[in-house]
């Protein structure tokens, strides 16, 4: 395998209603409700969604345009530089995002979910149940990231607020 | 947006080692150590990663040919059909896997990690630290999920002896 192998997919929906703007991505992910159309060609793979509190949402960042292997987080705190695979900012390699949201109401062809952070209509590219193959306990994670948890956690929308969130 | 919508991406690596049939997918995840390649246009997106204890690797199922939107969950006890969605099962539209993993050793261009079910050989396309934002607490799955996982519990290679795992 190269690096000229190329993958290729078609959405199985769309992120209907969602951040509205990119500043917004970060500010209000756990505020809003998202609303997701799923495509008629696969609105039959939902049955039994509902049974799930949480999902995995794979999207395609489909507004970024730029990819940078070296980035310095943002924030108020100073970040040192490091590689894009260590973050889970958006200017990656195929801009491929995987968002852990909670499920608010699963119907025939729409999912309502909390804690997107995908802009109004941005592809879907699989939905995922989340489930214990998916749950670490004890993760580890940079003291960068800490501190850059402990900023959010202090503003009303992050952390704390969210139940379900958080080590 | 509509369903033709096409994504397109390139692999950022490829599982070098991982498991080498179909057959070993559920049964060795756990014990097998897998190699990942990062490819060298991507390798300067890899400094940081180290300072995570798992990973989020997204990777393309090639083998899979099939998309089944109904599906039957396979094991001993009784399973309900549900939709591709409500599982992680692969004959998923897109094929598209994100398997949490744990990392065991990073290099400049490789990295080893403990829990990957790819085969040797899939192709990657994105690589994410697992952080706090992936953590739920308390989700809640279907009870067939649950009857399965404690199937698998019983089995020495889930859950019960892979410390970091579960709920």
């Amino acid at each position: 395998l190269k690096s000229d192998y190329e993958f290729k997919a078609n959405a199985v929906g769309v992120v209907e209603e969602g951040l509205s703007e990119e500043g917004e991505r970060n500010k209000g992910r756990y505020e809003v409700l998202s609303r997701i159309r799923v495509f008629p060609e696969c609105t039959d793979g939902l049955p039994g969604i509902g049974e799930y509190s949480h999902l995995i949402v794979v999207w395609h960042m489909d507004r970024e345009r730029e990819v940078k292997l070296k980035v310095k987080p943002r924030g108020h705190i100073d970040m040192p530089q490091v590689g894009i695979f260590a973050t889970r900012f958006p200017p990656r390699p195929n801009h491929i995002a995987t968002s852990v949201v909670e499920l608010v109401n699963a119907s025939s062809s729409y999912l309502t979910v909390k804690g997107l952070d995908a802009w109004t209509g941005s592809p879907v590219l699989d939905i995922k149940p989340y489930d214990y193959w998916d749950m670490v306990k004890n993760a580890k994670v940079p003291s960068w990231f800490k501190l850059f948890w402990e900023e959010r956690s202090s503003q009303r929308h992050y952390a704390k607020n969210v139940p379900w969130l958080g080590p």
